[in-house]
């Protein structure tokens, strides 16, 4: 058979006790046995054999994990997934040693070169993480609100006043800098923070993600660097590769960024920048000393580097003492200020804001127009009315007594689960924490046992800069209520044990043989 | 006076018989020979004082534009406007000698390097023609559907009904491909054009700019060269200078893109792909030849040169023979189709969709989630409904009547009002059409007289690549009703007649020096 029709081939069975990502990979594992898929053949790309089967491309990606752990099939990175020569197909898996090639599904008579640094991104794609997320799994590893306290009825009531308000003008183009209107609200709002923009000062973007990679456009082409912490958000990671950028590691200890290790990275000419997450850091859940931020302002300024401080959580503060923005301390306009409605309130509105003083500020306006000339004024004149109604307002306060109540559980089942030595971070806002095990281990190679045992979390990894193992993982309680919660940190401990273990026993025979 | 609290001196009269642009003029001036600003004052920064005043950025523009054409203020590309030495300001315009100066408005300790691509684009930001757009204006500049015409009700009908049948899922993150149902309608929509593209290979984008933007980075990097026609869309030259992408220019003949020269450039390394309009070309309003397709086709397989075809008009058709796009006709996954709602809908759903096989697919989707994770699918959802629905088909039945008509009467007037020699073009679809003088004249030099005329026109040097003058001037019939498109020919043709007999009597005296 043509792997190409894959799909045809397989059946899914939603009465069967077994999950579907297992079902697929079974069946896979049949059709290979018996020869019907060939040595070499090339499975469908996993977001191709998604679509035809109307399931979500975490259960493809697990299943074909499962196909590659059981020696059936290998991933070629950048390549897609192979089904393998059968003499190496004994048992345990083998590092493959294929060269990548250029395959495609369809057959084309001119192979198009793509930029190298989309060959980088699609690479990186393909050795992220995959997640299932049936809803019997617990997910620890998601950074998203909770879609089950989305204020969908009353943004619909915003959207829909906007447009019998403003009518046609809000289908129009937009200014590249967005609705005056939600850009005066968010204004008042920062005042209130110390941050002292005006509204001209704010231009909206399309979610932080859009806002991160504009920021960076501003100050770095192909070839520079930009000062991250270790560990980092994982899509700045991927930002840098689209964009041709490489990170300079920036190492942190309990207060923030190590002055030390800035200082040194920001006198190297070719670093044009440094990006940090001040408050409620990501992954690490914690937020940098007062004395710090003073510290990182004189280093930054010294050196004449901008930092983009990205504020993504900027309104989720549930406890402990606010701590003044980075840009509210700035007195040199050093500061690009990122800012997002994606966490706080949901990411569908995908509406975040940069903000900057004189040149820079011009220069965002003009990157904003020359990217997509501006956003969709219905969402953002739909948001002003939310923001300006108090119901944005009442929703945080919904969502902080929220985030307060599932750390505490969090925290309370961390301290029963964890085994002797695990250390975690106790966040005062936000949705993220970081768990450090006290065992030698990648967490990556926890992830398959802890999909099996029914919870889902991100492997340190995944926000080292340098991709080095790491023995931290990061939890959130974002889209996990509290059951979840005592069954998922229950699961995890168990698998952590277990491989700890393991371990113990491998030290010990280790041992032996000296 | 500190020129930054300028917006404080300055009073419009809304009942005065002078327009607002010439009031802000003459009082600046007058603010200017009292010495209350003194010579190399930099008058702040257009959006600035728009903001501040409550005006479109244009008035500014046309008001700063006055004062430098009659010696008071000159701008400095890169930097701003800025009082002129009194020694200058006598009568005429004298070309500006200073050297860029990295002003800025606010006085900051710390001077943040920009790169050099943004660089160039607030350069290029600060050169690009102003436009006054006071309601008495004609607008033939506009390149936008007309307001006038949105069926903003039926479109509120269909987003409000997505939000309810869909709920919380609309407001978290889309796949980085955007919307199922919409690609499924669009790709069912592209399939009785011809073009064979499945809704998988369709990604979703944030208006056709967004598009452009995410191909030319799908094939180049900065430094590299992308080959473009002859005019060309400026738009595209500015998403070139925020990627440090140049063009190769590509000559036209009456039946699109020159061969010999598209084969020439084509056969440099350094081109990594051609942007091209075959269709309703933006601004000539000519379409590619059948011929020319296949030709255009043919060159760029023998070079493997992939071809980006913009058909942002592809809906738009209001007469002649169908002409099949280039993707209906690629046998070699050489195509990437750029399409968009903006003009045959509204620009505020920013919905534009890229299609592609294979690779270029995969890099596609990486880039798309790299730049800035997923659109928004409220919008998508919305959109999914009205085509289904039927309501954009509806409405293209009206938009192409409308244009049919507005453009019988362009091509009725402009017999009527151009001087002898004049040419222009008679569009089959879309809005654009582009009118060649007779005489020799950079037609920026007719903006001004135009304005005062009470008209406006892009003139052909916004058009060219290499930014050199031009006697073609782009017209829309987008947003001018049949009395407009009447009034508008009527002011153009006066001054281009009284230009031309300017030139004539120059002329004459040139002659009677010999």
């Amino acid at each position: 058979m043509d792997a190409a029709v894959l799909h045809e081939h397989l059946t899914i069975d939603s009465e069967s006790d077994e999950s579907v990502y297992q079902q697929i990979a079974g069946q896979i594992e049949a059709l290979i046995s018996g020869s019907e898929l060939a040595s070499g053949d090339r499975l469908p790309a996993i977001r191709t054999l998604a679509t035809r089967l109307g399931l979500h491309r975490d259960t493809i990606a697990l299943a074909y994990e499962r196909l590659a752990t059981e020696g059936w099939a290998e991933a070629r990175v950048g390549a897609g997934t192979f089904v393998r020569p059968s003499g190496r197909r004994a048992g345990s898996v083998v590092a493959s040693s294929y060269p990548p090639s250029g395959g495609s599904e369809r057959a084309s008579e001119v192979e198009l070169a793509l930029a190298p640094q989309v060959e980088q991104l699609i690479t990186l794609d393909n050795t992220r993480p995959r997640y299932a997320t049936g809803d019997d799994v617990v997910a620890f590893h998601r950074l998203i609100p909770d879609p089950r306290f989305y204020p969908v009825e009353e943004f619909r009531e915003c959207i829909d006043a906007a447009i019998r308000e403003e009518g046609p003008e809000l289908f129009s183009y937009a200014s590249p800098e967005g609705d005056p209107r939600l850009r005066r609200a968010m204004a008042e709002r920062f005042r209130a923070e110390g941050i002292d923009r005006s509204a001209d000062e704010l231009v909206l973007c399309h979610g932080a993600s859009q806002g991160i990679s504009l920021a960076l456009r501003l100050f770095a082409e192909p070839g520079d660097q930009i000062a991250v912490e270790v560990p980092t958000y994982a899509n700045v990671l991927s930002a840098f590769a689209g964009l041709g950028l490489s990170p300079a590691v920036v190492s942190m200890d309990d207060e923030g960024a190590d002055p030390e290790a800035l200082d040194r990275v920001l006198a190297k000419p070719e670093v044009k920048a440094f990006y940090t997450i001040p408050s409620f850091h990501n992954p690490l859940g914690t937020s940098m000393s007062i004395e710090r931020r003073h510290q990182v302002l004189e280093i930054a300024k010294r050196h004449g580097v901008p930092v983009i401080e990205d504020a993504f959580e900027l309104d989720l503060r549930f406890q402990g003492d606010e701590l003044p923005p980075l840009a509210a301390l700035d007195e040199s306009d050093l500061v690009v200020l990122l800012f997002s409605f994606s966490k706080s309130l949901f990411p569908g509105v995908r509406v975040g804001s940069l903000s900057a003083h004189g040149r820079a500020l011009e220069g965002l306006v003009a990157l904003k127009h020359a990217t997509d000339l501006s956003d969709a004024l219905l969402l953002q004149a739909g948001l002003a009315r939310f923001v300006e109604s108090g119901a944005y307002d009442r929703h945080l306060v919904r969502m902080r007594r929220l985030l307060r109540s599932r750390h505490a559980i969090m925290n309370e089942m961390l301290e029963l689960e964890m085994p002797k030595g695990t250390t975690w971070t106790r966040p005062d806002g936000g949705y993220q924490l970081w768990v450090e095990l006290p065992f030698e281990v990648d967490t990556r190679d926890l992830l398959a046992d802890a999909a099996r045992g029914g919870v889902l979390f991100s492997p340190g990894a995944s926000f080292m800069p340098d991709g080095r193992p790491s023995r931290g993982m990061r939890l959130t309680v974002a889209c996990v209520d509290e059951d979840e919660i005592r069954r998922g940190v229950a699961a995890l401990g168990e698998v952590i044990r277990s491989r700890q273990a393991v371990n113990g026993r491998a030290g010990q025979r280790a041992g032996m043989h000296l």
